[in-house]
């Protein structure tokens, strides 16, 4: 009978064992990619200039409003967002944001080799990249870029992803953008397997999830894009606890933690109580206003930049590239002033490790409230801040010895709109926070609860995605 | 252990079983209810007269966009939508739409009495009914009504919902509202179970799920408030076939879709890559706009209404009243032309009832796309739109035969905002269509499936969720 062999296909597509043993592939065995990676390096060469905003090709300063846009009306803009709350606490700010109604696709081609789960990974420059080369998902792609408003080359293997039948389909699922920078945009993070033989190009290699999650370990090497897609795999399902053989009572914690049989201080209808509940109690209304409009804040010819000198600025870049869609383009970009920290607290609970999680709105936020990291911030931003208090437990992530730092990778966000964008993402393990006495914009979460969240759009913001990318890599490529 | 304790206290709260319980009880005794209803009748009277535009008190036109909109500032806003499809199809239009950024509380109140879940009803006027009073939640109320800006009296039993342990929640989840005339408006629909005892007013009743399942049956009694609320109980989970006693073969097909274990056409991920798919293939961009600047809308002194005389009017109404926090007030409302159709195809495969949904986008929609009705029009408007195709499937629903009929009966939509808008709603059965040869986008789900989107906010839209209940009550108090 088709109809059941189509199902039993795409539940064993999905088995968390398949996703454990990859993990466990290859983490140990980098010297050939390394290889391959100095040698795209020397191939793939981007050349980055700074240009004053006035003087960007194609992009114009709107009289009126002060908006930057492409002549084209496509790509993205840069415009206003008046974000105010009410209720417990009266916020309202102003400030410059960037707009992009498309729908991106986040794409990574999966495929058995020998048995084991290989991911087709790009080797891709970026303008607002520290290094050039950032390990990237296999397609990513807005519909700009596929449907070629800057007339450039097809994207490669995109056709895989669009044409995918269902029974191919690892994860497909919507998540959202920096919700600080970005106004309501979400990405299609896609995982598809293939099992047919793929014409793959220099500036592509397939790698075990073991190999990337290795790779997660250093600094600006692996994309956003990549790690948000990667969050969105299936980590987590009964019995992991066989898959992985714990090696500490850290990592067995972490084990039983992806085992949806472990046993959570919450049950997942209490979780989604909980977010209704912060969800609710924000009274939160962003709306666009011109970039004119925008307080405190001061266009030059070169730059927008805050008065404070804080946050960041809106600048532009010029570049050359002979390995891209177009060989040279402006744009303006956002360069935030200083690097950020988003970090999340871990601790066993019953033998189940639990990760602290925060409810919190951006201005972004499709949801007004997406769950992020404990602690997301930028230290040297926070003087630039006199009406917010100093970050709940940001003392204990700063302070904190450093034989309970599990995992702590400076990464770059996204390089096609954000310039220098770093951030350092942490896991931090405690013992001494009572479950119950957590403030209630926290809760601790299990892993396993963290995975069902993750199959469902605007639940998980894009730093805490990332930060469980690299949880999962502990018991992985990064195990101890 | 307090803890596991709790833990168990909050899975059973949410135990199908107690809901079924509920639904098999009740439904042919209703004589006490129809004299207290018909009492409730007498008591509360609410006097709605028409009034123009431009007479209503406390409400402005604004004179340069012409939105309209409280002297607060509060409540609601009647604004300008512009609503632009790319891609596969080319769609434009601007249209009046309501905003209502605060999220609203609609909550019905759960308590055990002889062992059987009775559920906390309330017999509430609003302006728009087309007959006075109508079966609604414990409480609805929006921030500006329990904030009390209109100076009138405190909500009754508000505090239940606000003040809600976690073990007390069985459903808590913010839905959408009617897309084609709210931009982006959700509720939180909650249902909260206390052991301790109410004093509770004559306005209100406890009744069990059956009887309010019987009443689901009776045009125009059971609110569209108390419809969604009533849609995100736990109706499905694993042994339904054991809970209710299926009396012919439509109700075992219907059972086995209530449960969990029950095998559908398509695995829960490929449902929810099918939703992805659809919500990344509609390029939907709605943007407010100023009331003025719609077109083909005409505003008069006394209505704001389309040319063609078609979709609906924004008219004015005063209202006295003896039984409410305020006892007079004007306001716009929003008033259809003629009545809507909403409708479910069903059909058994495998011995599972599934259900026809249909990915549609509607302009005041957060995520683009929700899971609709198979067919969702307004069949007398149909004429004013000559770009769109006659509805697929609206024959099949039309031209049914009297005894595939499951389901049929006219509701009101919410009364506060929306007069004399009514519903019919239909649940058709068909045995004759191919699961694979429906549309891209159509899917048949199972009920199970419909359930376990609902514990999610921003799936099934307000009409799907008014039939999804109406389904339910087809083993239950409606069973034949």
């Amino acid at each position: 009978m088709p109809r059941l062999s189509t199902r039993a296909a795409s539940r064993s597509l999905r088995d968390p064992a398949r996703v454990a043993a990859s993990a466990l592939a290859g983490g140990s065995d980098l010297e050939s990619f390394h290889s391959w990676w100095d040698g795209r390096g020397r191939v793939d060469q981007m050349t980055v200039s700074r240009v004053a905003l006035d003087d960007l090709a194609g992009w114009h300063t709107d009289a009126v409003t002060g908006d930057l846009r492409h002549e084209t009306g496509r790509f993205f803009t840069v415009e206003g967002l008046d974000m105010r709350e009410r209720g417990e606490r009266d916020v309202h700010w102003t400030q410059p944001i960037i707009r992009q109604p498309e729908i991106g696709t986040l794409g990574i081609l999966v495929k058995e080799i020998d048995g084991i789960l290989h991911f087709l990974m790009q080797a891709k420059n970026e303008p607002g990249n520290v290094n050039g080369l950032q390990l990237s998902p296999t397609v990513q792609a807005t519909r700009s870029n596929y449907g070629r408003v800057h007339g450039g080359k097809a994207v490669p293997h995109i056709e895989w992803f669009h044409r995918a039948r269902p029974r191919q389909v690892i994860s497909d699922v919507l998540q959202s953008e920096l919700g600080g920078w970005c106004y309501r945009k979400s990405n299609r993070n896609m995982v598809i397997e293939i099992d047919a033989d793929v014409e793959v190009s220099d500036g592509f290699r397939w790698l075990t999830l073991g190999q990337i999650q290795r790779l997660l370990t250093v600094p600006d090497l692996v994309s956003m894009d990549a790690r948000t897609v990667l969050s969105c795999l299936p980590y987590t399902g009964p019995g992991m606890t066989r898959q992985y053989a714990a090696v500490s009572a850290f990592s067995a914690a972490l084990v039983r933690s992806l085992d949806e049989g472990g046993t959570g201080l919450h049950t997942m209808d209490e979780v989604l109580h909980w977010i209704t509940e912060a969800r609710s109690r924000h009274d939160v209304a962003t709306r666009g206003i011109a970039l004119n409009d925008v307080s405190g804040w001061k266009r030059r010819h070169d730059v927008l930049a805050h008065e404070s000198g804080a946050f960041f600025t809106v600048m532009g870049v010029a570049v050359w590239t002979g390995n891209r869609e177009v060989s040279h383009w402006t744009q303006p970009m956002i360069e935030p002033v200083r690097p950020g920290l988003a970090a999340f607290l871990v601790q066993e609970f019953g033998g189940v490790l639990h990760v602290l999680v925060r409810a919190q709105p951006e201005p972004g936020t499709l949801t007004v409230v997406e769950l992020g990291p404990t602690v997301q911030c930028v230290p040297g931003d926070l003087d630039a801040l006199p009406t917010l208090a100093r970050p709940r437990f940001l003392d204990a992530v700063q302070e904190a010895a450093q034989d309970r730092i599990r995992f702590d990778t400076v990464h770059s966000e996204e390089g096609g709109r954000f310039h220098h964008a770093r951030t350092r993402y942490m896991v931090v393990e405690t013992d001494g926070l009572g479950h119950r006495d957590v403030p209630p914009g926290y809760r601790w979460l299990t892993l396993s609860q963290l995975g069902r969240l993750l199959r469902h759009s605007h639940y998980v913001n894009v730093q805490a995605r990332s930060l469980f990318a690299g949880l999962a890599s502990l018991v992985g490529g990064n195990a101890p």
